[in-house]
């Protein structure tokens, strides 16, 4: 017999260890944002895609502090300001990217945790980060939250996207020249080197 | 100056083509869904997620059809009969979701077209792949439209996960075993055997 599983009954620690291995790869948001009093927050978030092409909408789904189950600082100030920057994690950053996954205090700035140059975005008052090659500037759509979700999935509308131009390659973003950085399960992630192509038929 | 696109004025095409090249590498989720007349339908979407690891729901956003902007089989399937699966796309299995990826008029089974084989459900009346290594049976949680939107935000609570035996390794999913496949953009795609892992800070 082929496992099965009814996350009912299985609970939600088996439930999110499926997850997380099943839903693969997956993107990473590395989001830069401010609180109200100006301080700065840089972490990433893997449950994250596109919510809609046009209008250009992007979903994060973020979750509660471990230590005391309030909103993570990220959806803290993205629900105080309405703005967040989304950057990009290629394989130059993974590890500083990785640095900020940590749960600190809200006073602490991961920017200066992991080494990264926050620099002023254009559109919104949340600094981008400097070193990743994609910045997509953003302001809040609207949250959905769940009847007893552990994770609320913020919705945010594109405003300014920059490119870095060691990726821009002839008018359009090289995918090979990014270098995006995947997130499997547990401790994994994948590089994207090793592509292969397929015409969608007619 | 490094290229900076605001959508507003780059239009959808052009926002089209840089969503599709930041959000990267996307994980694949290969819909199964079943018409309220009995007709069996399977597409694959990338902009495709967790919304939520508990209460574990999945988010996916679905278009409209190019020839006539009406809602994709997959989309008016799911608000019709409120299920579905979602099924893994790994290497052995990436042709067959490319050749499901066309658009096929409603009466078409992509099952016959690609040559995979539907099986039973557990919880749902829409079919499984029998062929794919994992498998999320859905019910319909909700459905987030956008003003103007050219996709809906199809949000499904997941009522039981197959996993196959052959990537059910010590109690865990083994993602080695699995081979997921990645939606990069255009016709590319990559896989996911370059991993590597890092820690998270304390």
């Amino acid at each position: 017999m082929s496992p099965v599983f009814d996350p009912t009954t299985d609970g939600a620690d088996q439930t999110y260890r499926l997850l997380t291995a099943m839903v693969v790869p997956r993107p990473i948001a590395f989001i830069s944002s401010m609180s109200s009093e100006g301080e700065l927050n840089l972490a990433p978030f893997s449950f994250y895609n596109v919510a809609c092409p046009w209008p250009p909408i992007l979903s994060t789904s973020i979750g509660r502090r471990n230590r005391d189950h309030d909103r993570k600082d990220t959806w803290r100030n993205i629900q105080e300001t309405g703005e967040y920057v989304v950057n990009l994690v290629s394989d130059e950053i993974a590890e500083q990217m990785n640095t900020t996954s940590g749960e600190y205090a809200a006073d602490v700035d991961e920017f200066q945790i992991a080494g990264l140059t926050p620099i002023s975005s254009r559109r919104v008052k949340a600094p981008s980060v400097a070193e990743a090659r994609v910045r997509a500037e953003c302001v809040l759509e609207r949250i959905v939250e769940f009847d007893g979700g552990s994770h609320a999935l913020v919705l945010g509308q594109i405003v300014s996207i920059s490119v870095a131009d060691e990726v821009w390659v002839n008018g359009r973003v090289d995918l090979r020249a990014l270098k995006p950085v995947g997130r499997l399960s547990g401790n994994l992630y994948c590089r994207t080197h090793d592509m292969f192509s397929m015409v969608r038929p007619d």
